[in-house]
C-alpha cells in the first residue's frame, strides 16, 4: 500500500475513534436545538479549516431549508434571542470566535460549541458543548516529546484530526436531520446552487 | 450505537474504499507535480463544498511554505506557464471551474483535476487526473431507483462521499509532502496565522 | 494641497462626470426591476474590485429587507425564473461572470449588467444594461499612447474609475430605494449584523 | 436631474470635504509606513463594507508588488514584528477588528487605524491613526434629531460616507505609491489575475 493510502487508513481509524467517543446525549441535544432553530436563523462561527468545515455544514443546512449564515461573509444579519450560533474551534480559544460568541450571548442567542476542550473559554460560555477530540495543542501536551519522537503528529498535524472528525460528524448529523424531517436527496438537489 | 455514529461509521468505511481505489501512479504523479511547483505558484479552483476542501488543503500547503492561492479570494495573482492549477469538481462539469481551468490552460499552466469522472470536461482538458469516486450524479445513474429505494444516497447526499474522500486524501498527501520535505508539525505551526 | 488630496479631487470629479452620463431611463428601469424582485431573490455577480463593490451594495439591499445573495459565498441558493441577477464587470468580458450570467439566463432569471461596454458579451446577453463609463481597456484604447504620456491612467489605474463610480451610483440607488420604500436609517440599523 | 444623480453629487461633495480634512502629516506618515513594509507583509483588517474597501485596496497593493493579505480569507500567514496591519473601522469599535488588532500589537506588528473616531478603542491602540470623518453613530450624535428631521442620514446611511471616502482616499494613496515607486498602469496589469 502506498504511504498516502496508509496515512488515510490511519486517519480514518482515528476519526472513527474520535466520533464514537462523542457523548450520545450531546448528539441528541444538538439535533434537537438545530431542529428548534428551523423557524429562526443559524449562524456558523469558525476560522481557518474549522471555518471551512462549518461552511460545508452550513451549505447542507441550507439545502435542508434552514435559514443559515456564515460569519465573515457578506450577508450576515442581526442576531435575535431565538437564533442559534454554532461555534467551531478545536482549541476553544480562537480570538474572533470567542469574541463573536460573547456578542451572541449578550444578544441572548443560544450558543453551541464544537471543540476538543471542555474547559476552554468557548466551551465555558456555550449553552451546549459537543466535545470532539483530536485537536492537538503541542505546547501544552504532557507527552509531547514522546509523541513527537513517534512522529505521530506529523501524519495529522495541528487540527487535522479534529477538523475531519467534525466534518464527518456534522455530515452524519445531516443524515439524521434528513430522516427526522422526512427529506430525501432529491429535495436537497432542488436548493443546490445552479449558477456556480 | 446512535444513528449518527452508525452513519459516521458507514461514511468512513465508504471513504476508505474510495481512497484505496485511487491509482497509485496518479498519487505519485500529483505529489511530484506539487513538489515541482514549490518555486512557483499554486492556484486552487473549486466551488461549494469542493471549494472548502480545496481551501483546507491550500492552508496546509501554505503551512508547508508553498506559494498558494485560492480562486475567488481577494489576492489572486496572474498565472504564469510554470504555475500549477489544482481543480476540484466531483462532477467535472462545474461551470466556473471549467471556465477558469480553460483560461489556465491558455496561459500555459499545468492543470491537475480531482474529479469522480474520468471523461468529464474538466478531466478531458487536465494534464493530470486524480479519479476520486463517490460523486453521485442522480440524473445519470443507471441504478438510481434501486439505490433510492435502499435510501443509500440519503446518508451521504450529493457530493458528500466525494468531498470527505478528497479532504482525507489531500490531508494524507500533506503527510507525504512533510515526509519528503523533512518538515515537522512544529515547522507548520510557525506559519500558522496568529491573528485570527 | 498634498498630491493625494489632488488625486482624490480629480477622481471625484471624474466619477461625477461618469455618473451624470448614465442614462436616466436606465436608472428608472434598474430601480423598478430591483423593487419587483422584493418578493424573490437577488444574486450579485462580480470578481475582484467589482465584486467588492457588488458586495457593498448587497449588504445595503439586505439592510433594506431584500433576499440577496453573492456568488462565490457559502450560501448561494438555486435561482428561479422570477429571480434577479446583477452582474458587474467593467470590461463586460470577465470569464466567470459571463459564464454565470449565461447559466442564469438559461434558468430564466432576469440579468442586469453594469458595465462600461454596451457591446460586450455580458451586455449582449443581459435584459437590462447600465452603462457606467470609466473602465479603461489599455490594449484597445485608440489614444493609448497620448494618455499614457499624460500619465492620465496612472492616477486611476485599471478599473478604478469604473469601480468607484459604480459604488457611488449604487449607494445613490439605495437612497432612492429607501425613499420609495419609506425606509429610514433606523430601519436599516435593525438588520445590521451585531456579531461581527 | 434625476434623484439618484442628485444624491451622487451630494455624496461626492461630502466625500471631497471628508478627504480634504484629513491631516496632511498623517497621509505622509501612512505612505511612509506602507513603503517600509515593502519587504515584509501587510495584513488588512475590516468587516462588512469597510472590509470590502480594505480588500479593494489590498488588491491594488498586490498589483504594486506588495506582499498583502486579508483577514478572514484562506491564506493568512503568521505575523512578525516587522509586518504592518491596516485596520479599517468607522466606529473604531468593531469587535473582531479590535480583537485582531490587539493580537497584532502583542506580536509586535505596527498597527495603522483608519477610523472616524480619534478616541475609539481601535485608534487608542494603534501606532498611527488616519482620521476619516463620515461615520455616523446614530445613538451618540448630539444633533441626531435635527439631522434625522432633515433626512440627511437617509441619503448616506450608516457608514456610507466613511466607506466611500476611505475607498477614494486609499485609491489616491495608490496613485502616490505608483509615483514614488516609478510604477505605471502597465506594470500593475502584469500582476492582475488572468484566470478569474
Amino acid at each position: 500500500m502506498s504511504f498516502v493510502k496508509e496515512v488515510s487508513k490511519w486517519i480514518l481509524s482515528g476519526v472513527n475513534g474520535v466520533i464514537q467517543s462523542i457523548d450520545d446525549k450531546e448528539i441528541e441535544k444538538i439535533v434537537e436545538v438545530i431542529l428548534e432553530a428551523r423557524e429562526y436563523k443559524i449562524l456558523l462561527l469558525g476560522t481557518g479549516r474549522s471555518g471551512f468545515v462549518g461552511r460545508a455544514f452550513a451549505l447542507r443546512l441550507m439545502h435542508l431549508g434552514f435559514n443559515v449564515y456564515v460569519s465573515g461573509e457578506t450577508i450576515t444579519p442581526a442576531l435575535a434571542p431565538e437564533d442559534l450560533v454554532l461555534a467551531i474551534s478545536g482549541s476553544g480559544t480562537t480570538t474572533t470566535v470567542v469574541a463573536q460568541a460573547e456578542v451572541s450571548k449578550a444578544v441572548g442567542s443560544k450558543v453551541v460549541a464544537v471543540t476538543s476542550y471542555q474547559d476552554s473559554p468557548l466551551a465555558n460560555m456555550a449553552d451546549e458543548v459537543i466535545v470532539v477530540k483530536g485537536r492537538t495543542k503541542i505546547d501544552q501536551d504532557f507527552d509531547y516529546e514522546r509523541r513527537q519522537i513517534a512522529g505521530e503528529y506529523d501524519n495529522a498535524p495541528l487540527g487535522t484530526m479534529f477538523e475531519i472528525s467534525v466534518m464527518v460528524f456534522l455530515d452524519s448529523v445531516i443524515a439524521y436531520l434528513m430522516q427526522k424531517l422526512g427529506v430525501t436527496e432529491i429535495d436537497l438537489r432542488k436548493r443546490h446552487a445552479n449558477a456556480e
